[in-house]
């Protein structure tokens, strides 16, 4: 059976009568994360993060540069994933030559739950590190029907929440409404990270040309992500929170919330947005 | 304004037509906690949350709760609450002499998104202290049509997220389904927090004869904040993760996913679990 999938045993009640029946839940699972450094010296435990088994290699990957502790594939030398029955997994991370291990992680704390990964460095520390930052994507346009396309297509795929209801998913889109690929985690912020690192281990890293697409609501960390990663748009089923508007707005980043139903609301960077059928309503097609 | 709500100007999209407009975001802000000792010594910073302002009290007292660092409500001296437009608003804690302030918060780490409220312990470590722990509420029965009424009333009163769609609510409900308390927050997690500071505050834990409901799914954490505040059954609308089925299993809590439409799985303690109509039918009315 898939490693994400666990079977229970349950009783399903409805309208008086109630029968034993069995149900497929999400898999949610400790992984600790320990990164040394090829040039020798300590190893540090980064905490233990829950997440859903699976794609562990992307989830690290995606995780240390989210958090802005490596920037390119080649700044990781290994990951070794070790399971174990007695205790948590374990993903084993020794960074390249170029990376400082002492400044890069020193003071941060990175435990977490399977709500949001591993929760890094402080709010205002993180919300400060995107104040530099712009997403570089000023020619890069979105158009709205494919758009309002994409929650429909994001769930189409996402295979195991059709079976457990319980995943969220992340998915990149190309400009033609593409998908190009797609992370599912019972943790919002993993599925997102799983993607980055699956991109960032192709070198597909920054990806202006590309949307992150999320099936659930949109907080700050989200945004984070997104722009750590240099997509230019986030669209997510659900609502936006104020500091995700905020941070978006900040770093140049077109942010779209309640995508659903062929309608979706622009927050942030409306700019990007090409608006179908006014256009052709002009005679002027999109090329 | 109410403090938990912002005004977001956008764009609303909707096949092909776009006009701006404004929408309501929910509030998401960094909060940090500081805890020191009526006794003296050093205070320490347990790290920054991201929170929806508002009952940042009980948010603060519900944390340390679940979080095991206090069991009652004597065991805080005081919370002073400090706003500030220039950097995160702050929680100062100040712990009673009945805690050993240094041995309670000594290598966790606290630091957190909305999406975890602050993220405890270890989670390996975590699992391993609900291990002694039972529910204490063997007599405690629950009707099921009260049950599949909870989601609906749990909807009915969420206040913010009718205007916003971007907060979780977590609610307390007594046997006869009636609401007892709601907390709302942009994180999952804050919300039941903001619930169990509520409650301790009152001196209602532990809570046998109480239910929670919480709006979302039902992760290893909700599981864990539920133990520790001593209810005896957890109703979600959405999926619970294959941790959270253990860890309810564990410790004697029934746990109740996917309820809505009148319709929900019990996942584990289904023998608190009454089914009005088939006792109705076999003429024993439930006293």
């Amino acid at each position: 059976m898939d490693s994400r999938v666990a079977v229970a045993a349950i009783r399903r009640l409805e309208r008086g009568s109630s029968h034993t029946d069995q149900d497929l839940v999400a898999v949610e699972a400790p992984l600790e994360v320990v990164v040394g450094s090829v040039a020798g010296g300590p190893a540090r435990s980064l905490g233990m993060l829950m997440r859903t088994p699976g794609d562990d290699r992307d989830l690290v990957l995606g995780l240390l540069h989210s958090e802005g502790l490596i920037h390119a594939r080649d700044d990781v030398a290994s990951v070794t994933l070790t399971t174990s029955a007695d205790r948590a997994d374990l993903a084993d991370v020794v960074l390249g030559r170029g990376v400082d291990l002492e400044q890069t992680i020193d003071g941060r704390a990175l435990i977490g739950t399977s709500a949001c990964g591993l929760c890094g460095r402080l709010a205002i520390e993180g919300i400060d590190a995107l104040r530099g930052r712009r997403v570089a994507a000023d020619e890069v346009v979105w158009d709205a029907a494919m758009i309002a396309s994409l929650p429909a297509a994001l769930r189409a795929r996402q295979t195991v929440f059709a079976e457990t209801g319980g995943l969220h998913a992340a998915g990149f889109f190309d400009r033609d409404g593409q998908l190009v690929a797609l992370r599912e985690d019972v943790g919002r912020h993993n599925a997102v990270d799983k993607l980055v690192g699956a991109t960032l281990e192709i070198g597909g890293l920054p990806a202006p040309h590309l949307l992150l697409v999320v099936s659930g609501r949109v907080a700050y960390e989200i945004v984070q992500k997104a722009v750590m990663a240099g997509v230019s748009a986030v669209v997510a089923v659900g609502a936006p929170s104020s500091l995700a508007v905020d941070a978006a707005r900040a770093t140049g980043l077109t942010l779209i919330g309640f995508a659903r139903d062929s309608r979706f609301n622009v927050y942030t960077g409306h700019g990007r947005v090409q608006a179908t059928a006014a256009r052709t309503a002009r005679g002027t097609p999109a090329p």
